[in-house]
């Protein structure tokens, strides 16, 4: 059976959180998490080259096969939605650069997914993460988050042969 | 008197525009312009890959001295506007991988400085750009409008040090 090593990653212009799982069959385990921070100041596109180097730091470090990012929520501030689609738009480039395939997941499937429920809160998730990963060590909420997103695909990609395996019967 | 060569784009995840002028003194000229096409289906992620890879080639090909990106407009649709800021991200990305200063200007300054009003409409801007740079050939309006934030980006940084002139007499 293939050991399967997926990135999750929750983009933010300021701190985007990274995690790494391995799922093994129906096991996860947990390898790594972190937070890219990128500099609060100076020039809008050379905190991007931040951002961009820092993740791309992780993809070289840690080598994962598949990559998942958070759909980011969107709010009625159409210039805080901009901002965060410019760093998630740096999320989604630099795992696609390595050759990648990179999942997205909107918020209320990662809640599903980790909590069994789309109305979880932020709370319940991280709780979960730790229940789910006992191991896992993280340093901000932005990691746990990424975690919780790359668990959302290792079940996704595990249920769809699973499905398709019950159609065939 | 330097000459220096600027890269304006307008950028958009189907079409992002490029327009190159070179300024020398108070006289501009028209140096390169066209489009770059990301793929219409696929993975965002990847279409974000071919973005990033045609306006990668456009600064390896021309060498800018500096650049300059319009501040995306934002409407009230909010997975919109989203997907124009990781069009956006990756347009102020290349440009400071490559270690140039990348200026920024609002829709706004960008129809003052080439029309003379703030309320210009982009037809106006279109046939301004032509009567600026009277060589320009351009394949699309994006292109167009690539070369309008060039000369906007040419008029700003000439104005800067003639008013710190004015100020110091």
């Amino acid at each position: 059976m293939d050991t399967i090593r997926i990135l999750g990653l929750d983009p933010g212009l300021r701190r985007t959180g990274w995690g790494l799982v391995e799922c093994r069959g129906n096991s996860l385990s947990f390898v790594a998490a972190g937070t890219v921070k990128a500099p609060l100041d100076g020039e809008l596109a050379h905190r991007l080259v931040a951002l961009h180097a820092g993740i791309t730091e992780v993809v070289r470090s840690y080598a994962p096969d598949e990559a998942a990012v958070e759909q980011t929520f969107v709010n009625k501030d159409a210039g805080a939605t901009l901002k965060l689609g410019h760093a998630r738009g740096i999320a989604l480039l630099v795992p696609a650069q390595a050759g990648l395939a990179v999942a997205e997941y909107a918020p209320n499937a990662v809640k599903k997914a980790i909590v069994g429920a789309g109305h979880a809160e932020k709370g319940q998730i991280r709780l979960m993460v730790r229940v789910l990963l006992p191991r896992a060590e993280f340093d901000t909420d932005d990691a746990a988050d990424a975690l919780a997103i790359a668990i959302t695909h290792a079940h996704h990609r595990q249920s769809a042969p699973a499905r398709l395996a019950a159609l065939m019967r």
